[in-house]
This record gives C-alpha cells, structure tokens and sequence, in this order.
C-alpha cells in the first residue's frame, strides 16, 4: 500500500479517473489547471473520437486522424499522469483502486467513465463472425471485411465467371447502423467506381435488419421516415421487425429465413463496461449504475459515474449514451470536484449546488456523402434532413475533433475526397481470410457471368 | 484454361505482371497506354513506399501516407486488371501461370518483381521475437512494441519504483538499421519528452549490433565514419563485428555474451521472394534469379525479372535491392516489352536494343531528425553527411512518393512533428503484451527508482 504513494506533497487531493473516453479526457482538461493530483487509467494508449470510427471502417480516415495518444494530449500538465493499465478491484470504503498489474491507487475523489461494449445478448459467439463498432481495432477489421470482400469476389469471377452476391448485411438500424450502411453504399457505387474489371461493385447490397418498428428509434417519426428515403435513395434495403435468430459464416438468419451475407456487422446491442457491476452498485439492465442528480452513486459523494456507463434519467427518461452527454458529465464532475476541494460544499455533498442536467444540443446522424438527419435542440428547435443537415453534421464532427492539426487533417481528407471521388486508406492490413467465403460460393446466389471487356469499361 | 479469356480481344499481347512493388508498378504504368491487356498480381491490395516504412514504425507517419490501393493507382487505366492473389506455380513453356485460387493467366510478357524478405539465417523462429521490416503489418507491429515498451516501464515505475532497463536492440547496420536506431533515439529523446511521469524517456539506449566490421556496408569509408559519429551525437552504441547466436524473449546472445533487449529488430538479412525458386531458373544464395542484360533469364526473352529479385552486375557488382534499381528495371522491362510488340525487335529478342543499365544517382539515409549521409553520383558526385544530406534525403523522398495527395500528407506531417515535436500516429493497436517483459523485469538491470514529483515536472 506504500507503492503507489511514489508522488506529489501529500496534501494536495488525488483524483483517479478511469476510461479517457469523452467523459474522462474531459474532466481531465478541466482538472489539469488546480492543484491535484491526477492520475487517468485507460486500457488503451488513446482516446478515440468514435463518432467518425465508422469512416475509418469505411476507410474514408485514417485511425491517426480520429485517435490522439492520450500522453500527447495531456502532456502540458505535469500534475496528470497516464496509466496504460486496466482496473481488476475498487476497494470504495478504502478509497482505492487495484489495477490489473497489482499497483493501488488511492484516490480522495474517483471519476469512472469507462464506457460501453458490444452485447450480443447472451451470443457472444457472434462476436466473431459479426464485429460491432467501438475500437479503432474493430474499426480497421470492418475495412478489412469490407475491402477483402470485393476484392475475393473479383478473383471468383475472374476465375469461374461468376462470383457469390455482394450483400452486407447490418444487424442494428441504430446511428451506427444507418452510418454504416450509408457509407458502404457510397464506397461501393462511388469511390470503387473505376476500380474493377470484372465485377461491377456498385451491384452490391446493403441491408439492414432492425429489431424494432422503426430505425434511429430516438428520433423523431418525421426524421426516421425521412432516414428511410434516403436510405432507400442509396439502395439500401430495410427491414424492420427483424429479429436475429442466429448468425453463421456467410448467412444471417430471421426467424427461419437465410439471409446470405458476405459481410455481416454488428450494430444492435451495447452493455455497459463491466467495471459498473465491479463497482458493487446498483445497476440497471445494461449494467449502467445508478446514479443521484449528481452523478454520485448511493452514499459515495467521491465517486462519479459518467458517459455511458451512468444511468441518469432526466425528465422521465434516460440520458442517451452518445458523446455530448458524456462530455458535459465528464465536465460536471471535475466541476463539482473542484467546489468540493475548495470547501465550497460540504465533504459529504452537501451545499448549494446544481444538479447535473443535460443541455441536449440535438442530435444528428449521416446518410451517405450528401444526407444527414439532425434533430437540432440548440440555438433553435428543428427537424433537417438531407445536404443541409449533412453540412450541419460536418461543420459541427471538426469543431469537436479535439486537436487543431486533426481538425485539418479530417477537413483536407474530407474535401480530397469529395472532390477526386478517390481516398487512400483503403488498406487490406491482416488475414487475407473472410468468415464462410470458402462455402459461401456454393451457398450464395451466384452472380451472371456478365463477359466483360477490358477495352470499353463500364464507366 | 478457357476461364481466363473473360478478357479483351485475343489479337492484343497480354503482359502479367506479378508483385506492385517499385518494379511492378514503374512497369504498370509504363504499360498501361499500350494497347495490351495487363494482369498486375499482389498478395496485397496496397503500394507501399517502401523507404518511409520506418516512420510507420516509428510513429512519425501513418500506414496510409506511404500506402496507396494499387486498384486507385491504375483506375485510369481499363486494360490493366488488378488481382489480389498469389503464384502457386509458373509453367513458362506453356506461357502461362497458376494462381493460388486455381486460376490459370496466359500471357505473352511476364514480369515478376516480387522482391525479398527478411532472412532469418535459418533461425525463422527469431521471426516472432525480432520482427523486420518489410509490410505496414511488420512496421505497425514495430510501432506497437516500440511504444508499449515505454508504457510497461511507466506502469512498473508507478508500481514498484523500478524498471526494466529500456534497452531497444537492432540486429544489423545497414539503412534499415541506421535509420530505425536513429528514429528511436528521436522518439525517446524529443517526442516522448514531457509525456512521462515516472520514468525518464530519454534514458532510452539503442543498440545497433552489425556482423560485419562497417555499419552501411554499401557506403564509402567516410560516409560509414560520419554516419558512426552521428549516431553516437544521438547516443546510438554502435558494435560492429557482433555475430548474434540467440534471440530469446528479453534478450540476445553475442556469442556467450547476454545482452538484456526490451525490443528487439531485425535489420540484418534479407532474401529473395520464393517465387524466385519457384520460376525453375538458377538463382544466387539470396535466391535471386541471375538474368541477362536485357533482364531475361536464359533461353525466355519474353519473361523479364526485375527489383529484388534479379540478380543483375554491373562493372562486377552486384546492382543493391533498392527503389532506384527496381524502378529503372521496371521501366526498362516494359519498354522493351513495347519494341517487342511493335515488332522493332525480332521474337526472340534479337535486334537492336540497349542492354539494362543502371543509372546510379546515389544513396541517402537519415539518421534521426537532422542529419544523413549521403552518396552523391548525380547530377555531380559528393559524399554529404549532416543537415544538408538530411535536407536533400526530404526533398527526394517527398519528390518519389507517388500520388500528389500523400506527397502533400507527408510533408504537412514533417512540417508539424517537426516544428512542434508532436506527432499523433503514436497508436498503439493490438495486443498489450511485449515478449520477454514479465521475466525480463528479474532479468535486466533494473533503474534506480528516482522519485519524481509530479509539481515538478522534468522538462
């Protein structure tokens, strides 16, 4: 226990903040400038912008454009230090964290914003054969799905005149399953255009398969009937009310009907990391805790749950678990640490002080390269879709890329790409293997041999 | 055999080219305004520049600067069709070769520009210890050790008040070696500098162990003596005449001397692709494919072998395996394919015709942020070492990238690293272990603890 005390004087406050998702790497920005000490514990060296992982999936960015090293962006304050590590153990009574590697921590307040992962709902064996979106990891094995897909199909063909049906199919008509669909439709029918010779890529299918009524089910009915125009517009085919019985290499099935599936992507389900059942309180379904209005958990004012990990209700219902509410909780915290450190409020919590309220700024989701859904809250109150909402959605994903130099560098990308139809991360980087493609031959719908010539291409 | 003629009319000469390396592609689009059909064969789906493939490694760039789809590269072309496939077989009297999916390519002309790989002196079980660097996967994976290195001995610092000595290990001096010792000095040196808390990153050592009595083999004697000077300003050891007889994890063996390593790389060997063996033509030990002047293995004017893989001399030496040789080979390749379709030359190859020469502009390499050596043949000849070899390596490597956007990538990242001594590829992906660490910790000498005070930061 006399490890960990390798720091600063002693008087001054020690802050442990677990996850530097947005949560976490917000309160330490604000923390970074009073006199505490510091330390933030993730698994990974970076913090990821994950609302545009799913074009680093669609190899429209770079993995360095949306993920910064954690110690880079940190680096001017002396009083944080960052811990590549994972937490096994909190000790609450004690004040203390264990970490995976045995070092403790001892903390006077504790910040825990580790987050969400996929859930499968109890089929984890689907993991494999369906990777969801979190990780800049997961992000570059859906382009190395996505890319490796076509590229087997144009050697099936060039090979035996025929080739299985491009369909990839999406579990999930969430924001990241519309975002996926969208982009995979606009890779396939734009930016591989000129690509192949022998199949024509833009024959592709794009299918999402939604459990409930209705995609984006947080927003608004006009805009999910709009979503669906747009969708449609692209050629993406959706189901709703499709309940995913089993998932197998190369098909999908529904209820008892086989969907076939070259590439098959998880976007259904999340649950909340495991360290909110760690933590000993009460948590809800998805293993969120539940938190009081200002993030404490029961009898722990030292202690904040934010991001997706807190089950915060606010107006009768739940705070969703997307970025900007994790980033003003995140925000809130150090906040309320601060007024805590400076007497301000009583130690126990007590005082004058405002409760967490969410300032929901609206909400937005894109369709491809030139349409978007926004619900938008702030400055005004409005429903967009189409380019407008789309150019809202750009303007607004730079402003908060945190990082002047990947703001630029998203901003060129995007531009280059736009312009030339052409972007240059579409790496195949690992397996040269696709899930169910050796018996997915046999299996799938065939594609007609369509003889081509080289001398007249098909652009 | 009667798959492969999904193609274009049978009148028009069909060339296969196998490998995208600097041979294969400098052929491609050389080729690529004649009226042939071209088959271009990769195991992979990208180009890579394959002499930045350090800064990959070492965090200065990203995969996609140096890495382009080489479906994007030919796009503008309709008569080149790109494969992703390996050779299983050539049956060169038949004219024809085999593919790893079963697919059988008749052709007129072949090229094959598969290049080398590292050669592990028969030891291939150092393969996983010692990775080399060859593909973004082997610089992605120098990346991952290189920095996680610096994060297990922050976390062991924080724990336990000591660590591993930081000890990186490069097994061969030539450009690779030079280059990737000096990157590491930097890294260490600069970029890392106010990013620790607990250990000092600049306490780093790099080792460069070379078999041969010279580092830089292929350079003048003066150059070799600047080049040693240069390392050591950046505190680089330098042992030549060091024969390794072990790798194991956390350490190699110089004879029955143990050397403690918390990374080690390999630079030292390297050997021609087996494809090489493969053609049925008599090789060297590297098992390059010894041709004649116009490239040709004996008694085949109608297949050429280029890059790497040739074994070509010139005025008694052999022709090194690098860019410049492979590009001119591949140039050259392909305008003789052109006389020989045009008929300027016989058949069989007779006529009037230049042999292959190479025009040697000379050889560069860097040595950490600021200086280089460098062989000057063209447009005048000098030995340069220090900042302007260092200016003039910039300039070259940024003229030689293909493709105006990565051009412009690259050098807006040179400009910002090197201005603000940031960098944002430092991502570590994949597994967080490091071979050898949990038993190195006994083993190397381990760092005084030197508590450090978070009020008072180093810097």
């Amino acid at each position: 226990m006399a490890e960990e005390t390798t720091r600063g004087s002693v008087e001054r406050k020690r802050v442990v903040i677990i996850g530097a998702g947005f949560a976490g790497i917000h309160a330490a920005f604000h923390l970074a400038k009073l006199p505490l000490d510091i330390s933030l514990i993730d698994r990974r060296n970076h913090h990821t912008f994950q609302p545009l992982l799913y074009q680093v999936a669609l190899a429209m960015l770079s993995p360095a454009d949306i993920a910064q090293p954690i110690r880079s962006m940190l680096s001017d304050y002396p009083n944080i230090e960052v811990l590549m590590d994972e937490v096994v153990a909190f000790h609450v009574d004690e004040q203390r964290v264990e970490l995976k590697t045995g070092a403790q921590l001892e903390y006077d307040y504790l910040i825990v914003a580790t987050g969400s992962t996929h859930s499968y709902f109890g089929h984890d064996e689907w993991a494999k054969l369906a990777p969801g979106l979190k990780t800049i990891e997961d992000a570059t094995e859906i382009r190395r799905r996505v890319l490796l897909a076509f590229e087997l199909a144009e050697r099936k063909m060039q090979e035996t005149g025929k080739h299985p049906q491009l369909n990839f199919v999406i579990i999930g008509g969430g924001p990241t399953g519309v975002e996926l669909a969208g982009a995979i439709s606009d890779i396939a029918k734009l930016y591989m255009m000129k690509n192949f010779r022998h199949i024509d890529p833009s024959r592709a299918q794009v299918l999402i398969l939604e459990g409930s009524p209705h995609i984006l089910g947080m927003y608004p009915e006009d805009l999910q009937a709009k979503a669906g125009q747009q969708l449609n517009a692209l050629g993406v085919t959706l189901r709703t009310n499709a309940h995913v019985s089993d998932v197998q290499p190369g098909y999908v099935m529904v209820g008892d009907e086989r969907i076939d599936a070259v590439v098959t992507l998880w976007a259904a389900g999340v649950q909340a990391s495991p360290l909110g059942k760690l933590l000993g309180f009460e948590t809800d379904r998805r293993g969120s805790v539940f938190v009081d209005e200002h993030l404490n958990p029961p009898g722990h004012p030292e202690i904040f749950i934010c991001g997706d990990l807190a089950h915060v209700e606010q107006d009768g219902k739940q705070i969703p678990g997307v970025a900007q509410p994790a980033m003003q909780m995140g925000t809130y915290a150090a906040k309320r640490i601060a007024r805590l450190v400076a007497s301000e409020l009583g130690s126990d919590g007590t005082g004058k002080n405002q409760p967490f309220r969410y300032f929901d700024k609206g909400d937005m989701a894109t369709i491809g390269r030139k349409a978007a859904v926004a619900k938008i809250e702030w400055p005004f109150k409005g429903h967009w879709s189409g380019f407008p909402a789309w150019m809202t959605w750009l303007v607004v994903h730079i402003f908060f890329l945190i990082g002047f130099r990947n703001r630029l560098s998203v901003f060129r990308q995007w531009a280059w790409t736009y312009l030339t139809f052409k972007d240059s991360a579409r790496l195949i980087t690992g397996s040269q293997e696709l899930p169910g493609w050796d018996n997915g031959e046999e299996q799938a719908t065939p594609v007609a041999a369509g003889q081509l010539d080289l001398n007249s291409p098909k652009t």
